[in-house]
């Protein structure tokens, strides 16, 4: 089933205004779950947001609370997120990122005390289409397994790379499981398994069936040893520079509540031609990109695509034909507009 | 067979100044390589001496090549390595970071042309010592396979983050590949196979042998895309940034020479203190690594570490009983220092 991408974002403005949001705030929160829709990244798009408006009812988000700066010199500010909505709030620190980079080179701003930012790569489009590198992530409750151990105790810590360029940003979105649980939502509705183990089921054997991971939320970190550390790094890391909670402490504060309720979020920009020129960044972005583009495919119908790509292709696409939705989750957020 | 590490260092000096390196050069390079060792990184310690001394034989490292100021302003500065010694351009290259980060709450050092680093965590342990927050990476010629291609076309590209902590600094020191080539050496070396397939061997099957990965070079990243995907990012951001050579140009400056010839390589510092204090940073660190320390493990005679931990402990064993060492690598140590 697929909706035109006008009429998908007029309804989840229009739930979302029925929710209690502004028109300012509905209009900026319908644009960008609707493009991630439009991106092909339908776990945070349309499907977030019957989450997330259970979430404003139950108070977890507070549709008052915007960025409050704490404290900030020269390159780096720090916000306080006031359980704002995380969207509106990460955006905004994406842009402010953007403007310090435009006079510091570099940016850094960091919020505490805010809530999910649904998709990453959002913000890391953003800084790359004004013009900068971007880094940002996010912390997040414990959901995936330290290396070795049997319950989830480091967060998923989606952690996002973007580099601006003429025929299109590289943007790299990734949480630190090996499979986010979008991803794993998505393949339990398709009525798919997974190509790769992705965690453990209940009887602690590595599984391909996603609803057994996300059962027991024992999701495996990338790369084993090497994503659980790094888990462990941006936890820290994050919360120490915004001031805010840490995985331990989101634990406690999410219990019950929408996922990265309190997070720490992190928005570096950085001017990609403080010593390059805009041709030399071209030459360099283009020429390690034709270097994966170039590489013999192991299957010759599954081409190398660089992070960011698809996404580029899908939205033509969704353009065109509509965005795919699952009838469901549709309905239900039709009901949430009012429109059924 | 274990070395006591002061023979260890002394040796590796001797071999250095045979080779041509200053006094003052030979000191530092071989407190690396024998503290790289003492750590328990066997791979980047004692093993890449012999290489060392072979590419300054060959010409391709400068010994009279420094770090050279191209441009800098504020937060961020550029520098030629004018293919000087890697550690040595490396070291000077985080400290300089440090002293930006104690000025501007960050800094930002990144370094073109310059040569292998060996072991990447030294620079982030540096950055943690002197109480900032580090980031590091540089990128290499192809070593890794992109996600779907045949043939290896984006770097190991190592990247390193750390945060100081009164109790021991969180460092984590990763390639992209599953396993470092290091590793792969080690684990040969020592007569074992990997626990997990870390590549393809020549019929392009999956392998846990590294013998078959060092041959082909087709090793697998970490994550598979994701860590594909992380290589191209840190490549491109990384070459920009220094305005270097990136991945494909490294590949061709690389052939028939040392490893990493020419690289571009980023040194970030941040100031954990700009918005927390001191005791807040260690109560975020110490309570994230508590969370890991308390988890249970999987199997109760491994228990869980966070990056860096075991570093500590090696070290001291290692201080006590001496240095585990290679005798044929040792052997070829003790020629080139002239004591056989």
């Amino acid at each position: 089933m697929r909706i035109n991408h006008n009429e998908l974002k007029e309804t989840i403005e229009q739930a979302l205004l029925n929710a209690g949001l502004s028109l300012e705030q509905a209009d900026l929160v319908a644009q960008i779950h609707s493009s991630t829709a439009l991106d092909g990244i339908y776990s945070h798009g349309l499907n977030r947001i019957p989450v997330f408006i259970r979430a404003v009812k139950n108070g977890w988000v507070n549709l008052n609370g915007q960025l409050e700066l704490r404290k900030g010199f020269g390159v780096a500010e720090n916000y306080d997120g006031n359980r704002g909505i995380g969207v509106i709030n990460a955006m905004n620190a994406s842009r402010r990122a953007v403007e310090l980079a435009k006079i510091h080179g570099v940016g850094l701003v960091s919020v505490r005390n805010t809530s999910h930012w649904m998709r990453g790569g959002t913000y890391a489009w953003e800084i790359a289409n004004r013009g900068m590198i971007g880094m940002c992530w996010s912390n997040t409750e414990s959901a995936v397994t330290a290396w070795g151990s049997i319950e989830p105790c480091v967060g998923l810590n989606p952690v996002c790379f973007s580099v601006p360029r003429d025929e299109g940003a590289l943007v790299l979105d990734m949480a630190l499981s090996q499979y986010s649980y979008g991803k794993l939502q998505t393949t339990r509705l398709a009525g798919e398994t997974l190509p790769f183990p992705g965690g453990y089921n209940k009887k602690g054997e590595l599984t391909v069936i996603p609803a057994e991971i996300e059962e027991t939320r024992r999701a495996l970190p990338i790369g084993f040893w090497k994503g659980s550390g790094l888990a462990l790094a941006l936890d820290i890391i994050g919360a120490v520079l915004a001031n805010g909670l840490n995985t331990p402490a989101l634990d406690e504060e999410v219990k019950g509540k929408m996922s990265s309720a309190g997070s720490s979020q992190i928005f570096i920009a950085i001017n990609p031609e403080m010593f390059s020129t805009h041709e030399e960044v071209e030459d360099i972005a283009n020429r390690s990109i034709a270097a994966i583009h170039n590489a013999t495919p192991i299957n010759p119908d599954q081409p190398i695509v660089y992070p960011g790509e698809r996404q580029v292709k899908r939205r033509k696409e969704n353009i065109e034909k509509g965005i795919p939705v699952d009838p469901g989750i549709w309905n239900d957020v039709c009901k949430l507009a009012g429109k059924q």
